[in-house]
């Protein structure tokens, strides 16, 4: 029999009503003759609850760091309720069902509390249930350290214990549940012509997923890709037979037949521009720079250097999440007699947009035709960034929606 | 180094203000020097909300019984996230600490989930967390079974879980914080001359407890008697050096070195009385009627019987929980044809009101001057029950007050 793990964030089991919902569509799944195993998150609005008592309580009376492993005890009480409410939901409606918390399966993680990675899933007496007719309810976004202390996985854990369980029971389709109804080729609040994909690559949705298009957490795409396990992105609101009903699935590059150049084009106003000015030009300075950068955990996104108007000096440009902007500057600036520069700027009002697509490997011109786009509305491009898969451009965030519409059109995603 | 086990219930924990005064009380304990076991309760509000959801998770769409076992998972989230908490701040306080889930220490319980008794607790990780001076926080009211599911243990489980960890880390006391200051001679919003006493057996506290002083759960006084650990009520909302600090131990007879005849007047309105006319006056009648009521789980308190007018013939009165009135009736009633009887009624409008004393076995007299005091007062007496330290009797509720004060002033208790 085919086995399936379904995942519903928390606005999908917001409250009792939206709880019966979902019990009603494992309860299809499960008449249709699958083993289904579910993970849930907290009813939407309790883990930032939970998080703000924690606050309070880490409320230091003395300056001491915050109490991790308490921290997770806490946070985690979340999920184990809605966990423990579907199971009751479904058993009320006639289907055999259990709820699991982490310790229980045991989703083994390590020691880093607040942000644990799963170690190990032993997947036998979970399997067991499942072949039992018995279906699955499992408190999504904690484990256990070996030590048995309530970890939590982080923000988007539901959907790395999700992948992480599809993995662990060799699951034919790991099914997440959200408010929208699959991928689109780009965010449909901007461009009314994005259109859904029916299917999309691991490596296109880690691209989507790191630059802004927030359907599925990068980390459950990276673990998913890794163990090979199909994930299909689909709503919880649309009714059976209704467009959108199937979703989009994320699967292996190879299992795509027609292949596109350009699948979706993603944008970010998250980071900011650092620009420092008449650099000395010799060896060294970048990896001063980006060495204080990374001791003080700031991550740096695109790079560009070019050789400023003044002889042997060199202008450099690189972006850094916004909250993470001030910091920069201050390092920079504290940076500023050891490396020597003429002077340093911030611009918090830029736009990151990418254009994304597994096709870009054998076909050239993409990024004609993305420049020569974007020249046609008289957007500049300040900074580029390359990957295999990816173009990424900066511009002034004020021209944001207009690249994106441009760009849609240009590759012709509109007409998929 | 002394033991010590102190609980909080809901309202000593009720937000983040409270929580950290608890923590401060903690504090006080361990700079004295004592290894500290913390029981806490669901924050005051807290598991009724989640009772709630299960009873909405529960609104059957089949007609079945109720997850039990998921309703504790549910249910049992919410001392998990004030042990959290509280071991959070007590951190941030310096003080070494750590919460513990029922499944960590763990507290094996039986299966009868919601309501579960305790088969065993190993307390050996715990106590060597505790001589490693940390303090254990330890979540009320719930524990595990031997297949790994959460189990609760009813309502005023926290009590028993304190005073069933107390037995097993062997601690010199069992310190039960409250919303008042200690045992009363009786109820102070009914005679302001009620005193606190400073000690009182555990006999006489599982009478008064059963008789409707709501200090302490009957079932935590019985474990307390069963494993000879003292117990103290004390009031966490009393400032130290005020009147009342010291609350009231709960100990062995032997400990009380002056022992009163009678230690309080207690009373009840749960009770309802059901009046049996013209039984016939021969035996098996009683077992006809009293094996009825227990096969439909009402429990029956006081019962009297005496010759009815008529030759030959039998009234009885006996007393159920007012809640079941409605239910004895109907199974009486329907018992009519087999039992023969000429009449029944039912009377809610009646107060059961009790003295209790351990010095009542060395003393006669006691009943005397009770009949004698409410006589006085005109107080009509409907049924009589004693014990070896207790005499009940049942009046029209409306007399209530009246004959607690007469009695409270008759045994002396004003001036203790």
């Amino acid at each position: 029999m085919s086995r399936l793990v379904m995942k519903f964030g928390g606005t999908s089991v917001a409250d009792l009503d939206r709880i019966r919902r979902v019990a009603a569509l494992v309860a299809a799944e499960t008449a249709a003759g699958r083993r289904v195993a579910v993970v849930v998150s907290a009813m939407a609005g309790k883990t930032n609850e939970l998080v703000a008592w924690t606050d309070g309580a880490g409320e230091a009376i003395a300056d001491l760091p915050v109490s991790d492993d308490e921290y997770d005890t806490v946070v985690a009480s979340g999920e184990q309720v809605t966990a423990g409410l579907l199971a009751m939901t479904l058993r009320n409606m006639g289907v055999s069902a259990r709820s699991w918390m982490g310790w229980q399966i045991p989703i083994i993680t390590d020691e880093a509390h607040g942000r644990a990675r799963i170690d190990e899933i032993p997947g036998e007496a979970l399997g067991a249930a499942l072949d039992g007719g018995e279906v699955a309810v499992i408190a999504g976004f904690q484990g256990v350290t070996r030590d048995g202390r309530i970890s939590t996985l982080g923000r988007g854990g539901s959907d790395t214990t999700a992948v992480a369980i599809a993995a662990a029971i060799k699951a034919n389709c790991c099914d997440i549940y959200t408010d929208v109804d699959g991928v689109y080729t780009t965010d449909p609040r901007i461009e009314s012509k994005a259109r859904r994909l029916a299917r999309i690559s691991y490596e296109e949705m880690l691209e989507m997923a790191s630059l802004g298009a927030k359907v599925l957490h990068t980390r459950s795409v990276e673990m998913a890709m890794a163990h090979g396990v199909p994930v299909r992105v689909l709503s919880s609101f649309v009714e059976p037979g209704q467009a959108g009903e199937m979703g989009t699935i994320v699967c292996d590059e190879e299992e795509i037949v027609e292949k596109r150049i350009v699948s979706g084009v993603a944008f970010s106003r998250d980071e900011a521009k650092i620009s420092l000015f008449g650099l000395p030009d010799h060896p060294g300075v970048s990896s001063e720079i980006f060495g204080r950068l990374a001791d003080a955990n700031v991550n740096v996104d695109m790079i560009v250097q070019s050789h400023a108007h003044r002889e042997g000096a060199a202008n450099m440009e690189f972006t850094v999440g916004k909250r993470d902007s001030a910091r920069a500057l201050e390092i920079v600036r504290g940076a500023k007699d050891v490396i020597g520069f003429d002077d340093v700027a911030v611009n918090d009002d830029v736009a990151k947009v990418s254009v994304i697509g597994v096709g870009m490997r054998s076909h050239a011109g993409v990024a004609k035709t993305m420049f020569g786009a974007l020249a046609e509305k008289g957007v500049n491009i300040q900074v580029i960034s390359t990957s295999e898969i990816k173009i990424s451009v900066l511009i002034d965030s004020a021209y944001t929606e207009l690249a994106v519409r441009a760009l849609h059109a240009a590759y012709g995603l509109d007409q998929l």
